[in-house]
């Protein structure tokens, strides 16, 4: 694929197409008639991704993905109730510290960064602490690309009468998730993903009773999502000025994702750049941080080589000047760094990318 | 000024150059040093346009200006602080709303839409409630144009020991404000007004004791400049992703803000092409809302003509065809319209939007 270097191999901002960059080269009014449309228009195209037009709606938000799922919480757990948020990596860390912030009652249960949830230990939790109503869950941890089972966990969320909040930054688009099998009350994620769009929007698919149920839950009035939709629904507009060029490279990306074949072809190009890594950087004698059965085709976290002459900085460096943005890992106990499978590349990129961290490692 | 149709006459998404929209062709890595000297250059431009870098510090926020309100009054009016909010439209109402929903205590203060907040009042207002501890202005109003006298009021603000709040929005880096001069707590504007960037972020210029002092304030995770201004100021990175394209956009607009000459040379272009377009309208026999002394020269509310074939959708539609976007009115009593002066627009430009408006209202 043509693409301007140096290619991003990082979790989003990433590489996007010269189309979708390009269609940010036009100044949109935001209170144009073709721009509601371009906003409807994308609401739909996501929602059409899970397969949720009859259940769920639509918000976009300004903003990062951070933002999105913070609005999320906000609007959607009302004041009274608890959130059990399953952690293993920062995002689930982070998903707690909003409940904390925001001052929603919730615990947490942390299992180790390798070691992904399970629904037998949701099963006990809910058993254990009726209280909580909803349960937080990070699909795809971006700390190390671990995918965390949705689908059975999901299962005993809802057999218990609970409501699930699904953080899928990393995995929308690219992992399946069908709202007619999976019942969500909200799931999250941003523009600068799987969709291959740039950062600056993020956007909620929330349950349509629980959104028309939520006036007044939220802390904040920005990222009042009950607002936000009702606003959008009466007028076509976003309630804020929006991020108007982000939101049309947001469309052209969905346009691209149609054109290609949509969410089976998205997960097959990334499954095959994820193999295409693996085999290759393990023919340089690097090793994944995950087993392969626990492993998304979104990021790998590799172990940094144990030479000592090893230092990330320089190595990033020496791999940026060859045309490719690497990202540093994100784990306290293990050294190690990062190499993204998602963005507008293929497998021959992915090889070059090998080839290119083989040169800076004998450089070293 | 040659520029992609249609011209956007606007408060904002506005016109912006062709330069500035192709700084968004390349994709950048957010942990790249190379996008962390991106960001520190454009704190450092912000700053320089008020002489603002020995008092204040710069803390860029993704989403539209609205969010970094918010975060203003969420970080800087500690809970226990009293804020008045001195309104004359709907963008004081809106940050009245927002102390409201964040639960901080406050009063407001409203004149007319066509009458400026004076000093004598907030003098007076200020006297009879000691409880006051932040008073929030808006520098120039966009439901209607109007400017508020904020050096004057500024000087009573500080002289009763209180800190000033001031919603630049659609006035910063088109309007003289010198923190030398002016004291502020803090100063709040967005990527696409004045500096022609393209919307998706907003900065607070924050007095740098009171921001170093606020942690903790924070309702929110995402809006807690106290978290973000540290994180960056020990990182070089945003704290949470940034809308890269966005934050490109605007660094490389700033660049072309200074090569033509700052803001003396920002503010004669709009005071012409206001003028421009007062002096057009008039011929055309539109009356502005505002006194031309209360008139900023951002954008002028116009009554809507008294014809009873007058329409705005109508109206609107017909010089869209032409290619000018005009902006519908905000004012509830009365039926108006407004066009904006600013953008990378001049006199030109101005002068064929009134042609087109002439045409369109003729054929009406």
């Amino acid at each position: 694929m043509s693409v301007a270097e140096p290619i991003l191999l990082t979790p989003g901002p990433l590489t996007t197409s010269a189309r979708t960059r390009q269609a940010m080269l036009v100044d949109w009014g935001s209170w144009d008639e073709r721009f509601n449309q371009l906003t409807a228009s994308l609401c739909r195209q996501l929602l059409a991704i899970v397969n949720g037009a009859d259940s769920h709606c639509c918000v976009p938000l300004q903003g990062s993905g951070t933002f999105a799922v913070e609005a999320a919480i906000g609007t959607l757990v009302p004041r009274t109730g608890k959130v059990l948020v399953l952690i293993n990596g920062a995002y689930g860390k982070r998903l707690a510290k909003i409940c904390e912030v925001l001052g929603r009652d919730f615990s947490t249960f942390e299992t180790a960064e390798d070691q992904p949830t399970t629904a037998a230990d949701v099963e006990r939790l809910l058993q254990a602490d009726r209280a909580i109503s909803h349960v937080a869950l990070i699909h795809c941890e971006t700390s190390t690309g671990i995918l965390n089972p949705l689908p059975e966990i999901a299962r005993v969320v809802a057999d218990h009468g609970k409501r699930l909040i699904i953080d899928a930054m990393s995995s929308f688009g690219a992992l399946p998730i069908d709202a007619r099998e999976i019942p969500f009350e909200a799931l999250i994620a941003a523009s600068g993903k799987c969709l291959e769009g740039v950062p600056g929007m993020g956007f909620v698919l929330a349950d349509k009773h629980s959104l028309a149920q939520a006036a007044g839950n939220a802390h904040s009035l920005a990222m009042d999502l009950h607002d936000q939709y009702n606003y959008m629904a009466s007028t076509g507009q976003w309630r804020f000025t929006p991020p108007t060029h982000v939101v049309a490279a947001l469309h052209e990306a969905l346009l691209q994702y149609n054109e290609q074949g949509g969410l089976p072809a998205r997960h097959a190009r990334y499954a095959d750049n994820c193999r295409a890594l693996l085999q290759g950087m393990g023919e340089l004698g690097l090793q994944s941080f995950l087993p392969e059965a626990i492993q998304a085709p979104i990021i790998v976290t590799f172990h940094a080589p144990k030479d000592p002459r090893y230092q990330f900085q320089d190595f990033y460096e020496r791999v940026k000047a060859k045309g490719y943005i690497l990202y540093p890992g994100k784990l306290t106990q293990v050294d190690t760094f990062r190499v993204g499978c998602i963005g507008h590349v293929d497998r021959r990129d992915m090889q070059a990318a090998v080839s290119a961290i083989g040169e800076a490692l004998r450089e070293l």
